[in-house]
């Protein structure tokens, strides 16, 4: 079943605890600075069912119609059609309701099936079930991973943090369930979310088993509370801190529960879904940074010039690379023979994040150069309101004949939009830092093969498949 | 003589028009969202009257004070005790009122006297009267350079512009004055400045003359409008627009009227002055970041590691490096022999504003690289203040026992500040673009020297006095 | 019909003229210095005969078996096939033979086809008909387009050149025939080659139609002359000079013969298919590259620290995102719907080149950087053999237990050799400079679709197909 | 005493053991692949005496003459005074023979008159004695710092090293002296030198305190022997092994020896002159390389295009900045209260080194991409001497009217040399590498300073004596 815009506004009044700014939100749906989030997120469910889109958006099985994004991913081109989907919805200025927790949703499936083949556990029916129970109601997901971390050089459990909060952990076992405490930062998009797919941000070690922890938690339920962003820094709610306050979660909806050699796995597992989801929505954007960059230099009267054309034939390369790896992290995907999940390549998923997330600071130098001074001094749109100072600002703010002083105003609005602090750090560190991304490439590379490609080049023998009994020697050798 | 702080207070009440956020600005002063700026120029004379600073701020000349800022200079170290100054009140949280004009004012007269030596003109002594005037009055001065350009592929008189407005240009040549015509863009400071030295900010030609202009305008003159910076993207007015609507300028403030081949170098001498100051100021700041960095560091533990330790190092030569450049830019100054003046060394004063601005963008990504997620999607103030939330806020923000929560928000907050958009845009292109300096670079670096010293260095003859009769055979050679 | 590696190397015996180091090269087969390069020119000849290897390497049509190479390519699968023969001769020390002259034939095919619709011309007839000679024969095959260019800010014709033969030109019309005259640069592999197909570098005017010249030109003939390269730059012949001295070439070999028009065409035909080519063959020498820069951190003890880490992960990075971008261009092949060709991405596929070029000198600085200096300073193969100094050698040059000093030097060796000036100027400069790349992605970059994506996010209405009738106002609207 | 030329020819005759190519080397100065290397030691002592730099390269002292080499270092003039010395060597072709030894010295000096007043020991008196016999003898002197290290994890005592000797440590203490054994790596010029400063090239501690050992070892001393470096990667004898075979030292030559608590400060003492020797040596080559840079884009006919010029100015800022900052570690020296030796500004020596070595590889690319793919292909020598060959060559290999061909090959040919593996490894590891620089800077930059000024500028109180009773409130305020 897909729900429709007006259901899931509804569906955002279940007592949820919002502090927004230093007040506590009484209803999501019509707090005015919540406005644009909401009208975004209620036009995916809309536009999942205009007749244009609604097979893209949904699937029918057994006579049932529920959202593709509930669907488990079997081949590469099911990653490949979910990228479409998501692009779609950037382009029409909609999103955000499944984003992360569909890739929370299908890494812990993935980690959950994986250690039940290990341990002999039985979460991946808990799992499957929440999965069904998802397309049956179509909720708005979120996955929560990050953990506020207090001293990053220290383990959670480890006795010099401050407090043992400081990523997420289960403070008792119930019959029936597990009570959680803890705290998740930056969850994009949850305020707007009907559901929290909670997992680990890192590995555990038995020290620290209770905070190997999995569950789904839905917004509404008693402890759980949201901490907007600032909106001085980010619009909309932002990225808020969400805490866990002593939440009791069922049994069933319960996918990881100390079992602490397991907690990278489902880290691991999400992200790596999830930074394809990040090549993917990016490239919609960066496709519109490209624009901006062109036009503003248009407007400026700079397309002659050498050096600009140097530039923007960059922003076409940052573009376009962003999105070649994301599709090769798709279409290239690694089919689980155990669990049938399709799975992106991990290399090339940690590559297309990597690239877009390392070049993005230099792609805002760029366009600040080519806009020039003006995107940091313009007046406001107040004063191109005023008679008295519109007149002014339309002479002299204009560029090129032929362009409005009016696009050039919007331009570089736009171009100061992108170039905020908050774009900087978002492009830094969502779905993972630089750091990670590292980290996971180094740890993914196929090193054994670069070694023997090394080595057979020196004809030093080596076992590797690929290279047994090669060397750089020609094959073929003239007489003696 | 010196101004007091409220002798400077009541001199900006001298009916300039300014506009701000559409609002027409009645009373400098007292308008609310100029209170941070009122009172930061305002400290630069409460300063510059303290014992312990007054020796270093003024000068004793004949029984008369004036401001070490209108003294001419003579020698790099007259340039060096400028910087400390500069240095001083930028440490202190004040300052800017003199800061672009007297390099306006210096750059100008350096041009003028030059000029007047070529042309037989008589520009000079007038400039000179204007600096006593100075010296006399201890106005709040800014320079006025940067003008729209339009369609920066065209000159300023080119037809196809869309109006002959976006350069200053004399419109109107009286037998006591000119009047001039046009706009200057993002002028720090001026709506809490006295005077305006406004200057070309490019070479003309014949067909442009009218546009080869200098001269020197009260801003509470008749047809001067500011129209400030969106308070949305820099606070305190910010960097303004000033609108010169058919100004009348007299004859004794008037600097360059029409000599177009000179149009040039009243830009370059300016910019020669003004690159130095940049770097001065710039390196207090670089102190700030590099602190920042550290301490952000410190508080989520991170100094342990290699790749942080890196970034760290990187910060510390990128703030001395600023400083080093900026002193050797004043302390190899070069002595012009007609005029006197000292200024900067050429090449070192361009490398100095380079180094900083070309690597800003990478600061910042550091900055935000080092301090996490948080840093754009933190709470607000007023939730700190909120009793339901703060006790999450300290305890989940929380860092390395030992440092408290509220400082790692503040270092945060700054952070975030620091990384704006107006931040990246005001590094890149106030003082002249990358490409300016790229530009001055190419111009004055001592290419015959280098040539000549890979032409000896490849035993191909050269005249260059240093390399004349040097070539790279050793000069003691064994017997055969 | 396919030719044997003896077949092959008989066929170098055709009286061509080479000169080497200083001396007129007698037999090239026999020649000392080209053993290397003529054993792997061979062995391509060799393994494509292998069973295992003979079904990818030829096509049986029609009764007929002759090389892939000479086939159109008429899909993306088709070029992804060139590509796997490409790679499995890098990895097996042959190959070269056909990598560059295929590119140009192709090009020059693409480029006639089209041409002949535009203008009624008949070149493509003469092109196919090569083709099938080609298909017959088995030639070794070299494209030949840089032109030694003299005052690159000049056009070809242009009198302020030294000379008029700066660009390969034709000198006489006859009847049967054209003479050329002129020179290539650095044309890998031709020494080793049979056939030249020889095309302009750039676009041409009017007056320099008699630059527009594209033919086909044995290695033998009259008039063609090889100088190779210094073989203390580049071993085994390297990228020599051809001297085109008054060239007869008949008709039926013109396949541009004046039309400047289509001269750039030509050009970019060619460099379209050429720069994938070179993405390619890259892939697995930076395979190699990142094994050496594995082993010798291993080597050394390294492989624990962090910013170690990081270089290596840049290096599975810089190698894989040269294959996804390789494998992309192919796949996502334009097939024209005029002449069937399949052509590769022409954004991709200078993406791809742009990218291994682009960072080929920061590879370089990492390799060395983990090696540390001993890889600049090391004894010589002469010491490793000398009794009195290999024990020391091998006491003192080892690193970690476990690796033999013996495997240590020959990484350092490579790494040497790896970081040589030649292999720099060759990275950047062959398959075209970084600029043209950048002028490439300039000019195919879509930007109406980044201006459209651009406006349409401002709601500024936009004609383009895909933003047509969207904004970036979410669709569905709250109620008021 | 000043040595003559020829003295020193006739002070390489002692007997020392060099290999070179797998040749014992019989007599050094007659030596073939020698000649240029001794030629240029020997030049250093011409010159010393020609008169029109003896005044410059000497110290009158008590009617005795000695190098200034030779003098300790009292003011940042004598640093600068010494850098003066080695520009003029550099320029004229000439030096090397004191270069690293006498920061060897100086470094060992300082560090054993501090550990001296630590720890009561004596061994300043024998520095300063082998001073005077320097001062006397005016020997060629060499430093030889740097270890083979074996697994850089490791430390130099740990049992999982292959063999006890990675680092040179002291095998045998007698009554009279103490017997050394090892092996220092590249230490330049060391085969044309007469004494060797031995050195530790890192911290120890107590289970490796055999390693703390600083020493003056003369080149011919039995047991020393000479690697020279493969002539195919360095010619001239390179940078050499040097095997401490069991070396027996008296004590008078004997600087520590054990003191392992001392045996940092020994490395960073050396270190910090020497860096700053670094950026001296080097300003002279960047000269060169800017001057190369040049000449091929004037000889390509480039200097009219933006993005050459762009190159062209970065070449001079890195040139320049390398100037300023060398000049600026020495005027801003550090003079020590306790000993009176100046040293160099720490942070600033580091950012020289750092700044010309992080930035080589870029220099390299850039002139690699203005030179044009011709650097790597072009014929050789031979060929230009061969009239068959030299009409062509001279015809399509020369450039713009106006320039030989002749010398546009020699900018090729040196832009070719400076491209060298070689150059590249020499320039990153020589005198320390980028990572040598960055710990450096980690350690020795002000942070105590930074972080007051963050805390200063965020209103938190600091102690620090610079920002104490400041704030970034403005001292002034507007009355309420």
């Amino acid at each position: 079943m897909i729900k429709t815009a007006e259901q899931y506004i509804e569906s955002l009044r279940d007592g949820r605890v919002v502090y927004q700014n230093g007040q506590n939100v009484k209803d999501v749906p019509t707090f005015p600075a919540y406005k644009q989030m909401v009208e975004r997120s209620a036009s995916e469910f809309y536009i999942a069912m205009l007749p244009e889109y609604r097979e893209l958006f949904n699937v029918q099985e057994n006579g049932e119609e529920y959202s593709f994004a509930y669907k488990i991913p079997k081949t590469g081109e099911d990653l490949q059609r979910r990228r479409n989907i998501t692009q779609t919805l950037s382009r029409l200025g909609a999103g955000g309701s499944k984003l992360t927790g569909v890739d929370g949703l299908n890494g812990v499936a993935y980690a959950a099936h994986t250690m039940d083949k290990a341990l002999g556990t039985d979460y991946g029916k808990r799992v499957e079930a929440y999965r069904k129970w998802c397309q049956d109601n179509d909720p708005g997901i979120c996955a929560a991973v990050s953990d506020p971390k207090g001293n990053r050089e220290l383990h959670a459990a480890d006795s010099k943090q401050q407090h043992k909060d400081f990523y997420v952990r289960i403070v008792d076992r119930k019959k029936d369930g597990i009570v959680i405490n803890g705290c998740k930062l930056h969850i994009s998009h949850s305020i707007f979310s009907n559901e929290l797919v909670v997992l680990p941000s890192r590995n555990h070690d038995e020290s620290s088993k209770d905070y190997a922890v999995s569950c789904a938690v839905s917004c509404g339920t008693k402890g759980v509370k949201f901490i907007g962003t600032d909106s001085a820094i980010a619009g909309g709610g932002g990225h808020p801190m969400i805490i866990f306050d002593n939440v009791f979660v069922p049994n069933e909806r319960v996918f990881l529960a100390g079992e602490w050699k397991f907690s990278r796995l489902y880290a691991t597992s999400f992200a790596r879904y999830h930074r394809l989801t990040a090549a993917t929505y990016k490239h919609v954007q960066l496709q519109n940074i490209a624009g901006l960059a062109r036009l503003i230099a248009e407007h400026n009267g700079l397309t002659h010039a050498t050096r600009i054309r140097d530039m923007l034939a960059w922003f076409a390369m940052y573009t376009e690379m962003t999105e070649a790896m994301g599709k090769a992290a798709a279409l290239d995907a690694k089919i689980d023979p155990q669990t049938g999940f399709a799975q992106p390549n991990h290399v090339y998923t940690n590559c297309a994040k990597y690239w877009f997330a390392d070049n993005w600071h230099q792609a805002i130098k760029y366009l600040q150069d080519i806009a020039g001074g003006i995107g940091g001094t313009m007046p406001s749109e107040a004063d191109w309101q005023n008679p008295e100072t519109k007149p002014y600002i339309e002479k002299y703010l204009g560029g090129v004949a032929g362009y409005t002083t009016e696009e050039r105003l919007k331009v570089l609005r736009a171009i100061n939009g992108h170039s905020s602090a908050f774009m900087g750090i978002l492009t830094i560190h969502a779905e993972g830092s630089l750091s990670a991304q590292r980290m996971a490439l180094y740890q993914q590379a196929d090193w054994e093969l670069f070694k023997a490609a090394a080595r057979s080049a020196l004809n030093i023998p080596t076992d590797h498949p690929n290279f047994k009994n090669i060397s750089r020697e020609s094959p073929w050798k003239l007489p003696k």
